[in-house]
């Protein structure tokens, strides 16, 4: 079974974006919100934006299962205030609850959360609450920066967190560390702001003792780790002037990276540097990076490809492609095995 | 000949920071700053600080040249106002290239500029005119950031830099794109924003057509590139989504990318995905990450080490070592001629 732990509801249909723009639009003017029964969208409007786009590749490329959740650069907490926020969160996630209903054997939700810059975490709880308890989610994204690039928010390390990090190992459920759309000039959404902030959260980590509160919180950093794997030997040294564990006891237990690196050599990388126990399969297709590798004639975001072809056993792939996920999305290991996976 | 492209004078007797000291408080309170005249240090003090340190290693290593300049996290120009910055930089400058003279068969000059958030970038010419003209520097160091983790600047691709860049450009010298100290408790100094900052620049120059404006500036990307190198499957389909040229010839005429990269998985990637000629040899040696690694039991930051140990012809590494330098530090090369190297 090949389980993609990062995918994002890309291909919404354009009603989505529509009733969007006109919350965006009411909150700037001072107007009334619309209402969100004013978006309506069909089962079959959702099938078609599914069964074109992402279920059809996946069934191309051989994946079976993806943990699916609300568009990360939609997502946008930088814009309006919490009531914003909530509403938003609320449509995205129910999108996502339906599309794992009407596919079951092919997505299961993740939720995205209704933060806002300077609003107390606790304020994100009851969502939570209904995405994993009525809605069945997995596992949720959750924003380092909601500010989207002007890195307002303590680091995540602090305590402000904490009455999330509560709340997930509660659940078991982990939260893959993913911020949305940049509104700074200098970053980049994809290209600057995504990759710094996988680097970012997991050097927050290794200055802090978060894990030492929280032993069983998992994180997820995206995006291959961002400049982490690269840069191991960088972080094994900090860690090391930090008078911290090594890494592996140090952050190993919690963080783990998918494999949202989209060549060859970056896979090579991440699986000869990373502890295999510690890679997640994910692509994040249809998203970043949508084109053709002129240089392999595949798509660029095909990264069952470069793990296929990564130099690792077939007990390491099994645990890349599925046993991982299986144990650090516990949620979704008891979906399977309650359909006999 | 081997050539570090990237050193700093981490290591400057501790007068030298006594005096920023003193500079900070008469600033926050009120007061007059300390002459630059007060800060005494003898070139005794001066040899002593770099025969024990950086040239010690430097015959330990095999090295013949480090291009020096201030200490980076210590430029902090988000310290201040302008005259703090400019009075601060010409120190510092000064320190170094007394090192230079001190030392010439080791060691040359790079300076840092008397950036201050907000503030016109012509202000940073007179400096660099007489670190290039008076004291032969051959490179500057330009901070994207000066504001310290909190990217209030433009991107580098915009219209503010240009004059900076008109006169690099007149001078034929390079610029290393490297930030300082972290202001922002999100960012970890070395861990998080050095990073960051290598990826953010990198994708600035991506998006925009700088160096259509300006065919001959060189910049070089420190620490190995940030992220880029890992991720350059992403770079070069968000180019291709961006309507870019391939890489290639869109900014790899005039971006070069160092190799302090601590770890050898690490310069392995580098050399099997950047173009030969757009690596140049580093270390940033008694610098972010001072340790002994356990695993190999050599410095991490003893880059010769993984570079002759790279899967490289050695034409190829002969480029990395010496010839790439010379070839982007036309300076250099002449001042190495001019000794009959």
């Amino acid at each position: 079974m090949i389980i993609d732990c990062h995918g994002h509801f890309t291909t919404a249909p354009p009603a989505l974006e529509a009733w969007r723009k006109r919350q965006i639009a009411a909150f700037n003017d001072g107007t009334s919100a619309p209402k969100a029964s004013e978006l309506r969208i069909s089962d079959d409007e959702l099938r078609e934006a599914i069964e074109s786009n992402q279920l059809r590749i996946m069934k191309e490329r051989g994946h079976d299962i993806t943990v699916f959740s609300p568009r990360a650069s939609f997502m946008a907490h930088h814009i309006g205030d919490f009531q914003v926020s909530s509403t938003w969160s609320a449509i995205c996630n129910e999108m996502c609850f339906r599309v794992a209903q009407l596919f079951p054997d092919h997505f299961v939700p993740a939720a995205m959360l209704p933060q806002s810059p300077g609003v107390d975490v606790a304020t994100v709880l009851p969502e939570l609450k209904r995405c994993v308890e009525e809605y069945g989610n997995v596992a949720v994204n959750l924003n380092p920066d909601p500010s989207g690039g002007h890195w307002t928010s303590p680091p995540l390390s602090d305590r402000y967190w904490y009455p999330l990090y509560e709340k997930l190992v509660e659940y078991d459920v982990p939260a893959m560390v993913h911020v949305s759309q940049s509104c700074n000039a200098c970053f980049h959404t994809t290209g600057a702001h995504y990759l710094n902030a996988d680097t970012t959260a997991f050097m927050q980590c290794l200055e802090s003792d978060l894990f030492s509160d929280f032993p069983t919180l998992k994180l997820i950093i995206p995006h291959g780790g961002g400049a982490v794997p690269y840069h191991w030997g960088r972080f094994r040294g900090l860690a090391q002037a930090l008078k911290k564990p090594l890494l592996q006891d140090h952050l190993l237990n919690n963080i783990f990276f998918d494999t949202c690196v989209y060549h060859q050599p970056g896979i090579d990388l991440l699986t000869r540097v990373i502890p295999i126990d510690n890679i997640l399969f994910a692509s994040e297709m249809i998203g970043a990076v949508r084109g053709i590798d002129p240089d392999t004639g595949h798509y660029f975001d095909d990264t069952r490809r470069y793990v296929t072809a990564a130099d690792v056993s077939p007990e390491a792939r099994f645990k890349i492609f599925e046993g991982n996920a299986r144990r650090v999305y516990t949620r979704l290991d008891a979906q399977l095995k309650a359909r006999g996976h």
